[in-house]
């Protein structure tokens, strides 16, 4: 009993899921990095089928995911041949490329918002995805205070392809009965107030938002380390630098704004109070490639008025990471579509995402989200 | 409602702790590094109130704790002058101090070990502590199979100073109903089980072994982030060089050996598996002082075989760490008491000790571990 | 035989030099951080004299740099008695505060640019000063092809302060014969030919441009380490945060665009080749204070095509380092004068600034310009 | 025109060295990590032949390079097809393995020392080696006052294998007219006045001791960048871990300490004061590998008494960078043999040995032991 899934973006993270998945088929690489790999799932992690992909970047369309993992993982790297079949498909642009400096265009641009729409759903009624991953570069979006205005948005053209998407993938659910949407990027669909409920009520399952990879869930958990000692955070400094095209889009304004947000929300929930905070991407630099470097800094006061201080400083492949999570997101999609949840799971986004919805849902440390999941999915 | 402590041991920790005490009744700092200071416990930090100091270097014995924090703070630290009325008193030697370089002789050098009991009870039936807190220098001792046996050993003078104290606040708690045995080093009390069993028995609520402070809880805490991911840990490295006591007791071989067996059986614990791990205490750097210097390097595998690396740098006030979590140990204590507890408690030393006792007991992240804690307590 | 100094800007670097000389004076500190201090040159460290002190921040000018010190350091920091006499005078503002969010007034901009420099000339013909010290906060600054397009340019109102104060400094030296002037900042004196040429004239010995302290020397000599074993660097990446005044300044994009010029031009001058290189001010963050923290990382290749990694964390006092160094540059600048020397020196600048003059000088390791210096300087 | 070198030791090392050579005939690779690579020598890199190599290894002894590269550097990795010619002699022993825990026997376990140092000289005698390099496995040894002293111990089997190998060099050279012994390891011979007296009798111009790569020489840079802006250093600690034989030797206790010496000889040389310190290799970790890990921390006094803290965390490919110094090290042997020199040379030891001979030396930064290395070469 298989998993459909459509991936929007064929970027970094959509290759590496791709070959990854390809590979732990064949038994060629052990499931690590896949955080519930050793529990007892409905659904196994072979079950998992990459049906469609969609991208606007004009040198990808057409291509398979093939030679798109041969331009990012080198010639050298053994990618699998089940690759060749999967072609990526034009999908919506809106502003998600603005400044990333290629050429591109979605089926948005040459026939409006509303008959793209149309063309997907279309398209997706053969596919028969069970489950829709977002991983298009991260984009500025608002949220809408109702279905109402979020539909308006979207067909006049004003609102982000995330919310493009988002909205194909009510309309299909609402003709095939139900799908899920794990949105891995920051802009807003789980906390989107307006946008959940129209997808909700079209029978849509939400996880969201931007996946919860790299340095900040450790972040987290070591504040969360501070917090259960009491020990008072005097300011924490993170910096981010890397080579992939995620960095070079948070160079631009609008797109790293939307990161900013995501981070720094955690940091009083998890202390319980407001504490100086440097957290954000930095830099791009091309040859760190998509293995970027974090370093984080951050002193407190300790019994009696003593200071401490910590620096921590690694080099984590990104891609791969939010592929790994990605893997469970997908199953766990499909298994809440199997007990009729709609609309978004708190328990399951505390854990996998940065900015966890619903709107204004707490940010806790993703040790202690992590049990909550187990008991949500009666793991435990 | 005041609870009664005595110090076994007069150096850097109990002089930390009674310092901050007393600073803490003033205000003049706030309860920062005592993990439960905003929760609502029965006792309050100011409740505690040290009735008693025991040690054996000639150097400190009858003097003031004053003098003593005078000379470990530094002339220019503004001691309380409450610390003058508390002289330190003759305690239990032993093996303790071997290797050491300084003069000491215990009440037992001079007229044998059972005698060196029978003062010490008496002195305590007039000092009537709830609470005993051993924060002796870590010395080399074995578990005993049977209470039998751990009597033998003890009255014979063949076992270490913690057991000789241990014994004492065992007579004592016999001739009282009960007392409180907080063990911080890692020479086993909680986690033996001759011991223990004879402690329980006499009255005694014992909470041990080892105080988690340092970078052994953050590690713990990073390996559970770790293991939440499925993230496969290829190898640890903890590096550890101090200038204070302890480090210097730990460059000889038996001292080192006690800490390295509580360091490592975490990591499976934890992990699920085993890794190749160097966690010690590395040398001792005279002008590092009490604020020892942590180095930590490990590699993890991640999502379809991507490589991961973590570098920490840290610099830790290390007696005050201890200090804070001892105010909650003692407060602990007595809660403990009250409520008739005998013999030692899981929850509790999850939390707050390297090794918890009983003897074979898992080593589960600090993180989880606060919250079985609080749940023991009452507090969620 | 004293060094009379006038100082620009009454900023952090100002007043830690201030302190710092007069404890020096009283041997309340050792003379660490002054390069040369070990040395005997024709004038001791206490041959060094502040006559005047110039800003423009109203809240400033008219107080003592004792007042403006206790801000700085605090009110428990032990501030000598003797910084009272020493009042800030109202200097020159131009745009050198734009953005910076406090009231400033220059004599500029009340009476122009013109009547400004007349009476400052006026002022320094009564205190005499050999030497100035340009210390004010990072500005804007292009070069003048020629000495009468300088002098147009800042008499017309078109230059920054730093520009108008070397003008002052060169109308000063002409009537007196000969004065120092030593540019601490990034905007361009020593590399400006045409400014340069206008002063070298006049007879000023110019030191400049930028301060050599902090990460960057750091950065060129672990460079030059590369450089001597050809080692291949494949990127450098170098964060920095403050949170003193001169950090807030960077964040705000001219400034910076100052700092990142300066940087980036040593990479190749002694690598010999092009790398990808992230050196720039990163971030602003209060709490770390004039105490900032520095994370590089480096990768080179190595014999056989062998990948190394290097990660360096710091936490540097930005203002004393700068401070220390300028005691050097002041006595050397009196030095040159007594040697008849004329415009700028190669040899001091290469080993004290990071962009040394004149312009395209070449940016050799801090090392090697070490030698240099002591040769110039007749001590080795 | 050639230079025949023979090797002693088929570790890393020697493993690294013969496949990069033969990778840099091919320009497979580029010549990074050969400190002069990119000057005009006399010799070209291409002119390095390597005719011989000796072990004790018994699985070792008899196999090719090949065979042995095969096993160090994995299956994967393209040997060169010309190391299948290089067979692997046996050698001398002493106790150079004892504590290693594999099988090693030694011409001179079978024969004893005097007919081994024969059979040596006489293969030698028909390899015709210009340099002999020295990079067994870290041995325990002492200074010999005269070169009769030398001698005798040598021949009466109480010398460290290193010495017979140099004697057997010694002897060589006096039939031939001269040879170069390179010792790369710690123990003393180009600090052991009374060998090197008999090796510079006998026609052997020797550099030595102990290559410098790795930590030590980075750490004496930055000591050099102390020292030249007057910091004071309050204490430096270094830990070094890797997974190598060598570090594995160096937990066995007589071989650490002849590190030990080395390392720490070089601060108060450079620092001018001596200054606390902990450096030495810290401990054995199997999955480390060849790529050791490095921490390091410093702290130093700046101006007016102002603390500032240094953290380096490395991974460093160890044999690949001490095998690049050794081919400039090996045409700098023939350079020196074809100038007519004999015995040691301080300008050479000074920039590539830790502990550069002759005994007594000044243990100068390295960055500014190149300068001298590249004028005693006639290059600058």
């Amino acid at each position: 009993m298989s998993i459909k899934v459509v991936l929007l973006g064929a970027g970094y993270v959509a290759t590496h899921l791709a070959v990854g998945l390809e590979r732990l088929k064949k038994r060629l690489v052990e499931p690590y990095g896949i955080p519930l790999a050793n529990y007892k799932l409905p659904y196994k992690i072979e079950d998992i089928e990459i049906v469609g992909v969609y991208d606007v970047d004009n040198s990808k369309v057409g291509k398979s995911l093939y030679e798109i993992a041969t331009q990012v993982m080198g010639s050298d790297y053994p990618i699998p041949e089940e690759l060749k079949k999967l072609k990526v498909s034009r999908g919506v642009h809106r502003d998600s490329t603005k400044g990333m400096g290629f050429s591109a265009t979605g089926l948005d641009d040459v026939r409006g918002v509303p008959e793209a729409v149309d063309v997907l759903v279309s398209e997706w009624l053969s596919l028969k995805p069970d489950v829709v991953v977002n991983v298009i570069t991260t984009e500025y979006g608002n949220s809408y205070p109702s279905k109402e205005v979020a539909e308006e948005y979207i067909l006049s053209g004003k609102s982000p392809a995330t919310h493009v998407y988002a909205y194909i993938t009510a309309k299909y659910a609402s003709k095939v009965g139900q799908a899920a949407f794990v949105n891995a990027i920051p802009t807003p669909v789980a906390n989107n107030d307006g946008l959940l409920n129209l997808l909700e009520e079209s029978g849509v399952v939400v996880f969201g938002d931007d996946g919860a990879t790299g340095a900040t869930p450790l972040t987290a958990d070591i504040l969360e380390h501070m917090f259960q000692r009491n020990r008072k955070v005097e300011f924490i400094v993170q910096f981010n630098i890397g080579g992939n095209t995620d960095f070079y889009a948070l160079t631009l304004e609008d797109k790293n704004k939307m990161k900013e947000i995501t981070k720094s929300s955690m940091v009083k929930d998890i202390l319980g109070y407001e504490t100086p905070t440097y957290i954000k991407p930095t830099g791009y630099l091309e040859p760190l490639g998509d293995k970027k470097y974090v370093a984080m800094h951050l002193e407190y006061i300790s019994f009696n008025g003593f200071r401490d201080s910590i620096y921590i400083n690694a080099r984590i492949n990104d891609s791969p990471a939010l592929a790994g999570i990605l893997v469970d997101l997908i199953r766990i999609g499909k298994i809440a579509l199997d007990r009729g949840v709609r609309g978004t799971v708190y328990p399951v986004n505390a854990f996998f995402m940065k900015k966890p919805g619903p709107n204004n849902s707490r940010n806790i440390a993703k040790t202690r989200a992590y049990y909550e999941l187990l008991r949500w999915l009666g793991l435990k």
